[in-house]
C-alpha cells in the first residue's frame, strides 16, 4: 500500500534528502564532510535569520531545548514559562527539573498566549528568561512570538523560543525580533528525518550562562568546536548531509514563498474540514499554518480507518485531547494535493463510520481556498 | 575517486543499512515503526548479552555515557574513573563536571588498565561506581573488562563500561561479567551511521540512581516509554531502521564468528605493518582487535597522502599523540581485503614520502596471519 505521512512530525522527507541519508558514511573531520557541514551551518543561520551561532546537537528537539535550560538556568532563579499545550507543559516540567523557580503562565490547551498577559506577569515578578512555544503542535496554535518577545524585552529578560514545528514554516525572525534562543529540530519544516536538534544562541544569552552542571549540551564546548568547523562529539554525518540538502531546497524555493505556501495550505485544510461539517479545534487564522486540529468524537476511529484502508497516518490528540481531535500536519514537504488527499480520505472513512459529513465538497473548497487566495 | 573509510568511527556502513536509512520516514507511533523498534530493542539485548533494558538515546555515544553519569552520580559521592587515553579522560572530566568526588586511576596513553590496580584503589577508598573504557579508541588498547569488573564487584561497587567502539567487535558479556551499565553507539561495530547512543542498565544500577537533575537522559522516563514500545521524545526513526538491519547482519553472521573475524583482522593488520618495518603503538594481543595504532613520525604526511591520492581515510593521533601515530580502524563492516587495501596503500605512500619501508611483503604477511590462524 502506498503510504502517506500527514503527521506534524516526523514529516515526509523529499527523495533528494533521503538519497543523501543513504549515501556512504564519511568521516566528520575529513574534506568529504567539512564543506557540507560548513554549508549546512551557514544555511541554518539563513533559515533562522540570525547572525548568531546556530548550535547543532545530536538529539531530538527536546534535547536541543534542554541545552537552553542547562545553559541558562541556575537553580533558584526566577523564570517564566508560557504554556498552552503539551510542549509548553514539557518546558515547565524541564525548567522545574533543573531547579528554576518557575512562574507558569498557563493557558488551557488550545488558547493563544497573549503578549499583554506576559507583560503583566513580568510586572509582578522578574524573570531571567521567558520560555515560549511558537507553534504548539499539540493544539495547532501558533503564538505571536514577535509581540511576546517585545513584551519580554521591555522587562529586560531573555526570550527562549521553541520553534521546533515552526522554523521554516512560519516567520521566525531571530535577530529582528530579538529572540535570544531559538530551538528547533530536523524532523518538521526542515524536511529531514528526526535526530538533529539546533539552538540559535544570541551573544546576550551566551553571556548569561548559569551554573547548572552540563557537558553534552554545553553551549561553550559546542560553539568553540563549530567555530573551528568541528564538533565536540561525533556528529550524525548522514543527518547533517540530509539536512544540508533539505535546507538547500527550502532556500531555493525562498523562505517568503515557503511561508506563503504554508499559509495557503492552512487555509485549504481549514476550508476543507469546515465544508465537510467538522468543527475546527485550532484557530481559524493565517498564523496557525502548521497543523490543523479538528474536533471529532470519532477521531480515534477515523485515524485507524485512514491508516488501515489507505495507508494514511494522521495524528490524534495528546493528553486530555486524546480521542477528541485529529490533527492534519502540513509542515515542510507538503503541497495542495497532500491536503486534498487527506480530505478525500477523511470524507470517505468518516461517512463509512456514520459521521454526518457533507459529501463531495471538501476537495473543491480546499482547492478554492488555496488557489484564490493571496497572502499580504 | 572511490572512497575507503578505514577510521575507528564512524565506520563503513553496509549498503543494506544505507538503503534502510534512505527509506521513506514513518511515524514513530505507527504500525510501520513499532515492529522495527521492538525487533531492534530485542536484538540490542542479544548483542549486549543481557536481560536488562537497553535504553536508546538520540545522541552520540558521549550522550549515552552522560545518561550514566547524570543517573548515577550524586554530587560529592566518591567515584573511581580508570583512564588510559582520550576517552577515559573524557569520562573523568564528565563525572567531575557533575560534581562526583573522582579518584582517577590514570595510566599513560597506551598502557593497559589492570584489575589489581583497580582492586588496590578500591581498598584505599570506596567508590559508588567504577568507570572503565573497554576499547580505548585513541590508543587501540582493549582492557580486560571481565577481570576489572570482578575486582569492582568484590568491592561492592557498580561498574560502568564505555563499550562504544567494542560492542559487537570483541566480547562484552554484560550479564555474565556483572557489568551494571554498558554504553555504546551506533557508528562503530554496530555498522550504522552516528546518531544513536545506547545504555544497557542493570536493575542494580537503576535502583541506585542519584539526585542529579536530569530530563532528556533520564533512565526512568526512557525505560518506562520503551517498555510500552514508545519513546519519550521523537526517536530518529531512520537510524533505528538502519540499526535494526545492521544488527540483523551481525546476528546472522553470529556474534562468536564476528569476534573471531575481528581477532583475525587485528592479527592481519599488525602482521602487515610490522612486515613493512613499522613499530606498533597498540599492544600486540588478540584482545586489541578494534584499531591498530602505528608509530610514525610521518603519520600526518601518510594520512594526507592516502586521502589525496587514494581516497582512503585513516585516523591520526589525538592529544599528545597527534603527528606521532596513525590508526587503522577495523571495527564492524570490515574483511581482510580492507586490511590489505589499507596496507598496500600505506606501503606506496610511505615509500614515496621517503619512509624506509620493506616493499612487497605487507599484503602477504597480512593474508598469512588472517588465513593461517585460528582463534581458541
Amino acid at each position: 500500500m502506498k503510504k502517506y505521512l500527514f503527521t506534524p512530525g516526523p514529516t515526509p522527507v523529499p527523495p533528494e534528502v533521503l538519497a543523501a541519508m543513504g549515501a556512504p558514511v564519511v568521516h566528520h573531520r575529513s574534506p568529504d564532510f567539512r564543506p557540507v557541514y560548513e554549508r549546512c551551518l551557514t544555511r541554518l543561520r539563513e533559515v533562522c535569520r540570525t547572525q548568531s551561532d546556530v548550535l547543532l546537537f545530536t538529539a531530538s528537539g527536546t534535547g536541543a531545548f534542554e541545552s537552553a535550560v542547562v545553559n541558562l538556568v541556575t537553580p533558584g532563579e526566577p523564570h517564566l514559562v508560557v504554556s498552552a499545550g503539551s510542549f509548553g507543559e514539557r518546558w515547565a516540567a524541564m525548567t522545574k527539573a533543573y531547579g528554576a523557580d518557575v512562574d507558569q503562565l498557563q493557558y488551557a490547551w488550545g488558547e493563544t498566549p497573549d503578549a499583554d498577559d506576559v507583560r503583566a506577569r513580568l510586572a509582578e515578578r522578574e524573570a531571567k528568561a521567558v520560555w515560549v512555544v511558537q507553534s504548539e503542535t499539540s493544539t495547532g496554535v501558533v503564538a505571536d512570538v514577535q509581540s511576546i518577545a517585545a513584551a519580554v524585552k521591555e522587562a529586560g529578560a531573555l526570550v527562549v523560543v521553541d520553534a521546533v514545528s515552526s522554523l521554516g514554516a512560519v516567520p521566525c525572525e531571530t535577530d529582528a525580533w530579538g529572540l535570544d534562543v531559538v530551538v528547533s529540530g530536523s524532523q518538521k519544516a526542515l524536511m529531514t528525518p528526526p535526530g538533529l536538534g539546533l539552538a540559535a544562541v544570541s551573544d546576550a544569552a551566551f553571556e548569561r550562562r548559569g551554573s547548572t552542571a552540563r557537558f553534552y549540551f554545553d553551549w561553550e564546548r559546542t560553539r568553540k568546536a563549530q567555530r573551528a568547523l568541528d564538533a565536540p562529539f561525533t556528529p550524525p554525518v548522514s543527518l547533517v548531509a540530509g539536512l544540508d540538502v533539505a535546507l538547500g531546497l527550502l532556500l531555493e524555493e525562498g523562505l517568503e514563498d515557503v511561508f506563503e505556501r504554508h499559509v495557503r495550505l492552512g487555509r485549504a485544510a481549514r476550508a476543507g474540514v469546515k465544508a465537510m461539517g467538522f468543527e475546527l479545534f485550532s484557530p481559524e487564522e493565517d498564523r496557525s499554518a502548521v497543523v490543523t486540529a479538528v474536533r471529532s468524537t470519532e477521531a480515534g476511529e477515523i485515524i485507524a480507518a485512514l491508516r488501515d484502508r489507505f495507508g494514511i497516518t494522521l495524528a490524534g490528540g495528546q493528553g486530555d485531547l486524546k480521542g477528541k481531535i485529529f490533527r492534519i500536519g502540513h509542515i515542510g514537504w507538503f503541497d495542495i494535493f497532500d491536503i486534498t488527499t487527506a480530505l478525500a480520505a477523511i470524507e470517505i472513512v468518516a461517512a463509512e463510520l456514520g459521521v454526518e459529513v457533507e459529501r463531495g465538497v471538501a476537495v473543491t473548497a480546499a482547492l478554492e481556498a488555496y488557489e484564490h487566495s493571496t497572502v499580504a
